[in-house]
């Protein structure tokens, strides 16, 4: 195998699923510019140097003008030769958010539609995207038995050659492994 | 927000953590030119156009001689200012996989040592790096209570523009959940 430095290959994609737990309603928009008009999760491309879920939650105040927190993170994808990323790949990210504010004021130069949706109502339109159905099941499994059945945590660990940190995320650990050794 | 194309910002480093669960041993190696000798899992950087699951098993092979099968996906960590990514930012994906050889032969140019450890042993001793550390305790979680308390699955879905598949992990959903709607 070469062991010659790499180069970029994958642009991140980031999604915000923000659910209100108090009435079962997520946001979602519908964009401008595509000719199918589907329901998904606000969300755009990282910033170079920025984490998943401060551009989760930047994306969705953005896109919507709903303030949020980064709560899990639920889901990735990989595509290969995504069409906006110029045959290059695509990693999507999808993350659970939790809503601070609730009032929607949409970009209008990205968003046709932008909406308080049940997610039970998402989970079963045809007029979504096949991830965001998906994911709006996923949500709603988390919303009926508890978001620590779809949650995957992040945590921040030092990385030990620059002493810097770094984000890990995986599934919830005991307490007591996680303290071990 | 800006709706020009992106570039990659992101290499992709995968390691492939194979769990022999017949004796809940894992296999790990020493990277020859690093001064601390710490184990850790093999893997190296996705090839373009590359899935991780494929990343994994290639590169477990080529660093260790030992062929394997992707079971699902463990964990992601995200840093910036990677020593190794020339300061682009680094998305390191850790997979489980099960072996399908056992047999080491390692290559010497990239290894200093690779063994079959106990992951008992690799989830407490001090020579293995932070996330190593953390992943062996959750795999040693994992081998006790079973994988499905770890694991993140992966689906291919089809993607609605380009009429190809891409794949999707997260959490198990019940059944009944996945096809409704």
């Amino acid at each position: 195998p070469s062991r010659l430095p790499g180069f970029a290959t994958h642009q991140i994609g980031v999604a915000g699923a923000v659910v209100d737990e108090s009435n079962g309603k997520v946001l979602v928009v519908q964009d401008k510019n595509k000719t199918v008009n589907a329901w998904k999760f606000p969300g755009g491309l990282s910033e170079p140097g920025e984490n998943i879920g401060t551009t989760a939650v930047r994306e969705v105040f953005e896109e919507t003008g709903v303030r949020s927190e980064f709560k899990s993170l639920l889901s990735i994808r990989q595509q290969h030769d995504h069409p906006g990323a110029f045959g290059l790949s695509d990693m999507y990210v999808v993350c659970r958010l939790s809503p601070l504010t609730y009032d929607i004021n949409f970009c209008t130069q990205e968003c046709l539609r932008c909406e308080w949706l049940e997610l039970a109502k998402l989970a079963d339109t045809n007029a979504t995207t096949p991830i965001t159905s998906r994911l709006a099941k996923l949500l709603l499994h988390g919303l009926n038995r508890g978001f620590d059945k779809i949650d995957l945590l992040m945590e921040e660990l030092p990385a030990i050659y620059s002493g810097r940190f770094y984000q890990l995320y995986h599934r919830a650990l005991p307490q007591a492994l996680k303290q071990k050794g």
